[in-house]
């Protein structure tokens, strides 16, 4: 009597099966959370019925402009509600998102654009003036345009096409099934910065995606409390999967067009945020503001902080107003965060600067991602002695599947069966990585990764400027 | 330019993915929580470094007795350290566990040890004592005894071969991998009674475990701060998945021999214990013992309750000293939890009875579980108007692959492509389910699934009784 065959013979279609998605979670919220509120922008606040009802909307509108399964959907956008939608709707059409830095310039989004194939652009109204001058955006035929009439009232119509209310106006197709056919099928693609100058479109799948945010609602503790305020791009990483994440938990998505401090703050205390996400930079800029408290704040804060260590000053500051930071590393090749400097409750006897120094390290893998080694050229494990330098590797269920179009850049990261991070650490004698450089030439700005070359391209395109070294 | 073409050509080998399995947290649990104490039972304290270890060692010797891939090992124990080992070892062996009722008789045990095949038993010393007249054992040829010296200590040998803590005593073998080759593949079965009367074989997948343990980590809120008390019997659908539960969680399992209330509130105390699961009629006896506290307990006490709906007056028993209820349904088929009363944050503010009325509901899939329907004989969805009855169906990732060796009983379980529970239920308006009763004549004593037609045997197997009805 063998297992093999009762169990071949037996197995129903898919009866114990279903694929790995996001979409699972935003199905999910839209009938358990049904009338909470999911979404806040300045005076708008979803439901996630209505929530649902959008993303829905959303991909009804996608499926009629023509979109086929698996093509790219181009997004140039802040944090605003559209862009959230689309980390859905998207997929629930069948296409794969393409969320797309902000702070790049027009030739950088229109490499992006063209690489991508992406036939739909979606474009913040404001973001959308510096590219009127590339015209015909190239592979584009439709543009949507997001109006922000409450934090961007100004901005004229530079492109042809609806505005993204009006592109949502019509009846959801309640039939879209919020499933995929293959969990190992695209989701989304990041591009991202490497020294070459051109950028690379990272691809995630539906089952990293979905992993990952589980990951997250256990290492930030989401629950259906959370009040999540977006400071941290969604075109970062897919917002490190917390669009995903945030929503699988039930908690409260509260976006921010630009991270502006008094308006932060203000927000901490009107919507009782309980967690959010940003570099050092950013809490720097933050805990320094005249608007920041003096005194503790009135509910719990959890920040995962990532990109550079925390300096101890900067975890004192926070820590005398009652907040908490993890501290937590990864790449956009590894869906954002990878290792979690886990915190051990036995930990939090130690005096302040042996926690500072505890925190400042990057940590171990997260429940998910697993596979991580500190390697040296020959791809030998370095000793766990906390002073041999080697190289970050990992593999698993959190890497990418590769550059998109690019099988040359995805051998190179992939080489010896290990996605190469670039970047160099030593991992101390608990099995806690720290970083101490970067193997890559790589300038980070705000936690996003800005390479030498196309900063130097930028200045190089100056006219008063002759050579860059 | 195709994504497809892009991706076949860039795939490397497996960088992108790693097998699901209940491994990966045991193996992250031995490195990340290495110096905590991760197992209690009596006087015995393991850090995770120690139960990785035992785990390795246990792995190692049933490597060495022969264990092919795939073949089933058989566990009779109460809630014991090797039992929790073997929810590890056995898999790390490429077995797969068979963890039996121990509440069942001699003729039942023989006949799960025959239909599973399984050569090797490892066996309470207490509970093999009824199993002495059934000689020889089906298809058993090796018997591990496991003495419990602080719990039970007089219980004489019954079998031939090594006590268990002499048969872990090997050098582990430290290349076992923490790896499966297909996370479809057999983790466990877990035979259940069932109308016919002969138990079946539900089989689980390392996929399945480690999905459903993720999410129990999120709904019953598992930190690393966790103790969690085993109130709830190993052997019942592999404790619910809470062996790897609480292990992901880098928690501290507090192991029981028996349900002894004194003990148990003992243990709360001692302790410090955060969760604990069991049927309502656990809490009953608990709650109603004259060693239960009085006043609120001192730390935060989370419990999930199954099986039946708490009753209005236990739940107030148990507000009353500061613990939290969550009731959950689910079946062995479903790998235990399938279904949460997910708390609404808003029902806070709700006047007791509304709340027990609430809470009294079976409630939504967790966020793994997610397909779930009742329906009526033509497999349409009931009326979601609280009233309407239908059978309760699910499939997907906690769905069990089948039942080992029974095409028939997949078949007829699996018909219509939805895993058929036999439970009856109302649908609410806001997706809640209720259950209203049971299709299948089945007694629940304990929480166990008790068949009429097993009662009926057991009774007629008396000398003195003649006929049962």
């Amino acid at each position: 009597m063998t297992e093999g065959s009762a169990a071949q013979g037996a197995r129903g279609p898919a009866v114990n099966r279903t694929e790995l998605t996001p979409l699972l979670f935003v199905e999910r919220a839209t009938t358990v959370y049904a009338p909470r509120i999911g979404v806040v922008y300045g005076s708008r606040r979803f439901t996630y019925a209505q929530f649902g009802r959008r993303v829905r909307q959303l991909a009804t509108a996608l499926v009629r402009t023509g979109l086929r399964r698996g093509e790219r959907v181009a997004a140039l956008a802040p944090n605003v509600p559209a862009l959230l939608e689309l980390h859905f709707g998207a997929a629930l059409a069948g296409g794969v998102l393409v969320a797309i830095n902000t702070r790049l310039k027009p030739p950088e989004i229109a490499y992006i654009l063209e690489h991508s194939g992406a036939r739909l652009l979606f474009t913040d109204a404001e973001l959308a003036v510096p590219l009127r001058h590339v015209q015909p955006l190239p592979s584009v035929e439709h543009v949507v345009t997001i109006d922000d009439p409450e934090f961007a009232p100004g901005a004229a119509r530079s492109f042809d096409g609806p505005e993204y209310e009006q592109f949502l106006d019509v009846e959801p197709d309640l039939a879209l099934p919020f499933r995929v056919p293959d969990e190992d099928d695209l989701f989304s693609i990041n591009y991202t910065s490497g020294t070459t100058g051109r950028p690379k479109g990272v691809m995630y799948t539906h089952r990293g995606a979905y992993l990952n945010a589980l990951s997250e609602v256990i290492a930030h503790r989401l629950e259906p409390t959370a009040v999540y305020l977006w400071t941290l791009p969604l075109f970062h990483c897919n917002g490190w999967c917390f669009p995903w994440a945030v929503t699988a938990a039930g908690g409260r998505h509260v976006l921010l067009r630009k991270v502006d401090p008094p308006l932060v703050w203000r927000l901490i205390n009107a919507e009782g945020v309980t967690h959010f996400n940003g570099a050092p930079t950013v809490l720097i800029m933050l805990i320094n503001d005249p608007a920041a408290p003096r005194t503790p704040l009135a509910r719990p804060l959890r920040i995962a902080t990532g990109g550079a260590p925390p300096s101890p000053t900067l975890l004192a500051q926070w820590e005398a107003i009652g907040a908490e930071i993890t501290h937590l590393y990864g790449l956009t090749e590894t869906y954002g965060p990878h290792t979690y400097c886990d915190w051990q409750p036995e930990w939090n006897q130690c005096d302040a600067a042996t926690r500072a120094r505890l925190r400042a390290r990057q940590g171990v893998p997260s429940a998910v991602a697993c596979e991580l080694r500190v390697v040296d050229e020959q791809m030998r494990d370095v000793p766990a002695d906390g002073e041999t330098m080697g190289e970050v590797v990992m593999r698993g269920n959190n890497v990418m599947r590769g550059y998109f179009a690019d099988p040359t850049a995805t051998a190179e990261a992939f080489r010896g069966g290990w996605f190469h991070s670039g970047d160099i650490a030593v991992m101390h004698p608990d099995g806690y990585i720290e970083l101490r450089d970067r193997k890559k030439d790589i300038i980070i700005s705000g936690g996003e990764n800005i390479s030498t070359i196309e900063v130097e391209q930028v200045i190089a395109g100056h006219p008063d400027v002759l050579e860059v070294a």
